[in-house]
């Protein structure tokens, strides 16, 4: 039998099945196996693994892996946590950017218009009106300035927000002014009225938005985190919303997912939860980008180029 | 003393001395005085009104007036209203038609990206991501193809939504499939998956958006109201959104403002309250309008062209 692509992780088995469909629409020449029903022949055999969040410990127990494609942009979980170099590569798709993009325009547009006071304001049966700002006047502040980043700068622009940005390595994008390393940050957030947090998770960035990053904001700011959990401090953030320094957090990521039932952050007035919905990944393009590196691997026997371990994105 | 111009309306003497100081910036060649201050010759003298939501009756006190520049787009309560002829000068306003079109979308966005659910289930403590719908997925009927519409519609398209739009007669908007007449409201109604109401109040919209028209759109579509509250027929938006068959409604304006307290629109889950603020005026922008309009009626002798009476815009 021939050697099969190991599918691991998925939130279940209704979207393990649907990304098994939508991959092998797109691969027919590749058999594709769920890893929970391979058996140890195949387990032995597989080379290439498809994986979606998945328990770091299946990969390992696929001994010769050569690498690792990822449905998700964030591989911070995988990272590292191999006892032998594994590349693992991340999704890197146009359709994500759009979407991811089009995520922070919305939320930006949600603050910008006073939705959550508009939305207290209907449960109270008042009616006021809040002074209108215009996009012209509200400074978004991008942290990260890669491919999510870049595209959300455009959109952001185009909508006629002034746009900020920070990098750890120096980057230039069209029409942002940008600010880059541990010296670059405090001025960047000085002139923030909302924050979006955009950034790879990576030792660097853990912690980074914390109580002197949120104290570095301009007051009154907002902030959004579609990135990952870890990187916002959650005690130092309800800490500035509860000492009005910050206006209101929207949050898609946590450091635990699901955010669990018994979180501060559910009933806190100052903060959006969302359930981790900002940057779906479109499994119909998704499948296009990975069966393009599959082919390319059969062919040349390289595997695409992987995240960098030191950086860890 | 100089013929003086009368102030009259606005929702309150802070607003009045707002747009009085702004106003006189704009023209400081006029006298311009509030209706309420104004003695009885400077009342049988005034010749021009400027207008933000006034008591009709203050407008009929001036005798002599020969026209009124309203600074609301929409002036339902001013056509006809008078036993003369009296031009009633809409504000047609470059930024005002921007701000619109940008709440279109930004409501736009809050619908397309499931908002008022995440907003329902962060109250229950409720994880679950609802299926992201694509804006090429997401058609938007616009009701109404005039400045404000034909922006709202750019800013759509360019945002990725198919956009269609009726009106009373025959118009054509780039990229836009168009309807017009009686006869093409229910095809345009039966395509959208968000109708936005941006049509001027008149005889013939009055009442526009009711049970059957309701019955109409595609089964769980939702609605945006930013034009005026008498359009949409309160009593079967309710029930169309107790049946099922509307998704939500996004409501800005209303029969009465401030909304009364008692309405049962403040409580029902599928109805987001705002209170009269998607396209607000901007003073600074206005006023330039207001001051060329005021310019040329002193060097010509003729008022500004005024809305048709008979289709009360």
């Amino acid at each position: 039998m021939a050697e099969a692509v190991a599918l691991i992780g998925c939130k279940g088995p209704a979207q393990e099945s649907e990304y098994r469909q939508i991959l092998a629409a797109a691969m027919p020449e590749e058999r594709l196996v769920p890893f929970r029903v391979m058996d140890a022949g195949e387990r032995a055999a597989a080379r290439v693994a498809i994986v979606a969040n998945p328990d770091p410990a299946e990969v390992a127990a696929l001994p010769g892996l050569v690498w690792v494609q990822s449905l998700w942009a964030g591989v911070e979980k995988l990272v590292g946590a191999f006892d032998r170099p594994l590349p693992i590569v991340r999704l890197v798709d146009r359709e994500m950017a759009r979407t991811m993009a089009e995520a922070v325009l919305a939320w930006t547009y949600y603050l910008q218009r006073d939705m959550p006071a508009y939305a207290r304001q209907q449960s109270e049966r008042v009616w006021r009106s809040h002074a209108y700002r215009k996009p012209v006047d509200v400074t978004i502040g991008l942290l990260g300035l890669g491919a999510l980043g870049s595209e959300a700068a455009a959109r952001l622009l185009d909508a006629g927000f002034p746009v900020i940005g920070w990098s750890r390595s120096p980057k230039a994008v069209a029409r942002v002014e940008t600010y880059h390393g541990a010296d670059g940050l405090p001025a960047m957030l000085g002139r923030c009225d909302i924050l979006v947090c955009l950034v790879p998770l990576t030792t660097e960035t853990r912690g980074l938005v914390n109580a002197a990053r949120l104290a570095a904001l301009k007051p009154g700011a907002a902030l959004i985190n579609f990135a990952r959990g870890p990187i916002v401090v959650t005690g130092d953030l309800i800490a500035a919303l509860d000492g009005g320094r910050l206006a209101h957090a929207v949050l898609d990521v946590f450091d635990v997912e699901p955010l669990p039932a018994d979180s501060a952050l559910w009933s806190h007035p100052g903060v959006t939860v969302l359930p981790h919905v900002s940057g779906p990944t479109d499994m119909a393009s998704a499948a296009a980008t990975v069966a393009a590196n599959l082919r390319s691997y059969r062919k040349t026997g390289a595997p695409p180029q992987g995240v960098d371990a030191a950086r860890g994105y």
